[in-house]
C-alpha cells in the first residue's frame, strides 16, 4: 500500500499496539525428529494467543530472497524494503549506535592485509582482535581532510565506521574493496556527477591513512565499501499517527527504529528489562516496537536446542505484556533464522495479530506450519502494518 | 521479481536444480466420483514426496486467465509473461523445431478456400491432409522477394509457418485473415513506420502466392496471422547463473527453452529417454529442466483416464530422478488441463518443491486441494524460479 494512502486514513484513538519482533523467529524442521523450533519447543502461552489471534506467514521482501536485518525491520515497520534500500555503510554504523545526521556519508571499513608491493593478502588481516581495531582506529582520527569530518569508530575485529560529515556530500560511490586477494585496494569513483568531490575527499582520506598503518601488521591497509546515506524515509509517526517508541537491547534495532522516526527508550540487555521499560512508558506512547534477539543468536550459531530455549524464555515473560493488555498484540519476526540453516533464511515467518477484532481462524498453535493455514494468509510484511492499525480502530474507511 | 534484482544476488554454489512440468498437470474433479485426476491416480511417489516437501499452488497469467504453452512455460522459467509476450507466429516456429535467428519474421499460415470473387469460404481448406500441406509449401519455396529469404515449412493439416529473414524486418503487421469467410483476405499492413517496407514484402509475397495456389482447390489461397520477431529475453544462464539444460521429447518446449537461452539436449521421445538423458549429462550442468507431456495431450483429449495413466506413469519413473539425488527438484505443470475442460484451463497448478530447506507443511498429497493449504501459498508461476534458486542456497542475501 501507498504510505500517502494510509496516512490519510489514519486517524487518532486511544488503542495501544505492541508489536513483538522475535529476530529470526522462523524456522525449519531437524531431520532427527521432523519438527521445527517452534513445533519443538514447550509455549504455551504463544500457542494459546494464536488459538484467539488471526495467524499467517510474513514475506519480507520477496519470495526466495533472504531479508537482512535492514529490509527485514522496514517490512515490519510498513516499508517496501524494495521501494526503501539502506546501504551497508549506514546499517553497520546503525549497529554501533552511531546517530547519523542526514547527509552524512557512511561506510563499512576492513582492516586487511597488504604486501610490499601493496596488494592484499588478506582481506579481513587475520580478523585482527577488537582492541587492536581500537587502537588502529585511535589513529584514523587524527587524519583530516577538507573541511569534512571524518568521524570513525571501531566494530569488532576488523570491522570499522567511517562517517564523512559536511555539506554536499554523496554516498553515490565506488567500493575500494575489490572483494579479492592479490590487487591492490581500488580508488573510490564517483558513480554520479555529484559524487566527485566526495570521492576525492574519501581517497586523499584513505592516501592518509596509508603511512599510518604502514608499521601495524598484519593490520597494514584498510578497505571500505557499502559507502551510503540514511534513506529518506517518511516518518514513522506521520504517517500512522502513532506516538511511537522502540525497545530493543541490541543497537541495530534502535537504529532501524530511530531511521524511520520513532523513539527510542533507553533498557537494559535482557528481555526483562525491556519488558519493564514498555511497562514504564506504558501511558505515554500509542505504539511500542518490542525485539527479541535470542532467537536469532541461537539460529545464527546452527543451535537448534538454544533456539528451543529462546523461544521458551520469550513464552514464560510474555504473560507480563499481555497484563499491560495492549489493544493489539502482534508477534511475528524480522525474517526466518533456521538452527539447520545457521544463517537468515528466505522462509515466509509465522505471524499473530491478536485484538478484540481480529477474528478467530484455524490455527491453535504458533508454528511455520499451523500458521500457513491462518486466514492472514502469506503476506507482504509491509501489509501488518495497515492490519495493527485497522484492528486498533485507528484507520477511517476508504471511500464513502 | 525484477530480473536484475534477481541476477545481482545470485551466486555460485555446486548444487543441482531439476524441474519437472508435467504439460497440463492440473485438472479438475470429474461429476462421477467428486475427484480430479490427481485425487484418482495411484501416485505414491509423489504423494511421498509432497509429505517431505513445501506445496502449494502456481499461477502462470493471472486470475481467470488460461495460459498458452508459451506464457506458461516462461513462467516456470521465472519470467513474467505478461512483460515478455511470444508472438503466434514465433511460437509455430518453435513448435516444429525451425531455429529462428534475431530479427527474423515468424507468421502462422493456413491454406484456406476461396471461391471465383476471392471471397474467403472456409478459413482452413477443409483441413487438406498434412501431405498436401507439404506439397503446396513446396510450392510456395519457389516465390523470391526483393533480398529476403522467404522460408516456408508445413505444419499439420492446413498449417504452416512462414519466416522472412533479412535485415531490417519488424513483426509489427496486420493480420491477412479476417477471421471470418464471405470476405477476401486482407492486405498486410505496418502497425509501425519501421515494418512499411516489411508489409510490402508481405503483401508481394502474398501476390505470387495467388497463381501458385489457384488449380490447388481447396486449398487455393493462404492467410497469415501472428505476425511477430523473437522477442528479446534476458538469458536464463545469465540470470540465475545457471548452467542450464533443457530436455524435452516435444519440439515446442525444446524452442521456448531455447528461447531463454537454455541448452537444449537431444533426447529421445518417451519420458524415460529424457530420464537416461538426464542421467547422462547429470555432471554437465546445475540445472534441467524436464518437460513431462501425456499428462496433457490425454487432457486435451477429454481422456481422463488416460490422464490418470499418464500421471501414475509419471509416478513410476520418479524414483529414477530422486535416485540421482538433486539438492532441489520441483515438479509442476505449465497449466491446467483438466479432462472435463478437455482444453486448457485457468486453475492454479499444484507444485512442489523438495530440498533439505524446503521445510515441511501439512501438505501430504499432491493434489489441487492438499496443494492449496501448503507453505507456499498461491504463487505466480515467476517466483518458483526465486524459490528453487534460494532452496539450491545460490541467493545471497538482500541488505546487509
Amino acid at each position: 500500500m501507498d504510505l500517502e494512502l494510509l496516512s490519510g486514513l489514519a486517524q487518532p484513538n486511544t488503542t495501544k499496539i505492541v508489536l513483538c519482533s522475535l529476530d529470526g523467529l522462523g524456522g525449519l524442521p531437524r531431520p532427527e525428529t521432523g519438527k521445527s523450533e517452534l513445533e519443538t519447543a514447550r509455549i504455551s502461552n504463544l500457542h494459546a494467543l494464536a488459538g484467539r489471534a488471526a495467524c499467517g506467514l510474513i514475506r519480507h521482501v520477496g519470495p526466495g530472497i533472504t531479508p537482512g536485518s535492514g529490509p527485514g525491520h522496514l517490512g515490519l515497520f510498513g516499508y517496501d524494503p524494495l521501494r526503501f534500500p539502506v546501504g551497508r555503510g549506514v546499517l553497520e554504523a546503525l549497529g554501533i549506535d552511531f546517530e547519523l545526521k542526514p547527509g552524512d556519508v557512511a561506510a563499512r571499513g576492513n582492516f586487511c592485509t597488504v604486501d610490499a608491493q601493496g596488494k592484499i593478502t588478506d582481506r579481513r588481516a587475520g580478523r585482527i582482535p577488537t582492541e587492536t581495531c581500537v587502537r588502529l582506529v585511535e589513529r584514523l582520527r587524527r587524519i583530516t581532510v577538507d573541511g569534512v569530518q571524518a568521524l570513525v569508530e571501531p566494530v569488532k575485529e576488523h570491522r570499522f565506521v567511517l562517517v564523512l560529515r559536511g555539506t554536499g556530500l554523496s554516498g553515490r560511490l565506488s567500493e575500494t574493496d575489490p572483494q579479492a586477494v592479490g590487487v591492490a585496494p581500488l580508488t573510490a569513483r564517483a558513480l554520479a556527477p555529484e559524487a566527485e568531490r566526495t570521492a576525492a575527499i574519501v581517497n586523499r582520506w584513505v592516501e592518509a591513512a596509508r603511512p599510518l598503518l604502514k608499521d601495524a601488521g598484519p593490520a597494514n591497509m584498510l578497505l571500505l565499501r557499502g559507502f551510503d546515506q540514511q534513506p529518506h524515509l517518511p516518518r514513522f509517526p506521520d504517517v500512522f499517527r502513532l506516538r511511537a517508541a522502540a525497545i530493543a537491547a541490541y543497537p541495530m534495532y534502535r537504529g532501524l527504529a530511530r531511521l524511520v522516526g520513532m523513539e527510542v527508550l533507553k533498557t537494559g540487555s535482557r528481555f526483562a528489562d525491556e519488558i519493564a521499560t514498555l511497562r514504564q512508558h506504558w501511558e505515554t506512547y500509542d505504539f511500542f516496537f518490542l525485539h527479541y534477539k535470542d532467537t536469532d543468536k541461537a539460529g545464527e550459531d546452527g543451535d537448534f536446542a538454544a533456539k528451543v530455549r529462546a523461544l521458551e524464555a520469550f513464552d514464560a515473560l510474555l504473560p507480563q505484556v499481555l497484563a499491560l493488555k495492549p489493544d493489539v498484540l502482534a508477534v511475528s519476526g524480522d525474517h526466518a533464522t533456521p538452527a539447520i540453516l545457521k544463517a537468515h533464511g528466505w522462509q515466509p515467518v509465522p505471524t499473530l495479530i491478536w485484538s478484540a477484532y481480529s477474528g478467530a481462524d484455524p490455527v491453535s498453535r504458533f508454528t511455520e506450519r499451523d500458521c500457513a493455514g491462518g486466514t492472514l494468509g502469506l503476506l507482504p510484511a509491509q501489509d501488518l502494518m495497515p492490519l495493527l492499525m485497522a484492528n486498533a480502530l485507528r484507520f477511517t474507511k476508504y471511500g464513502a
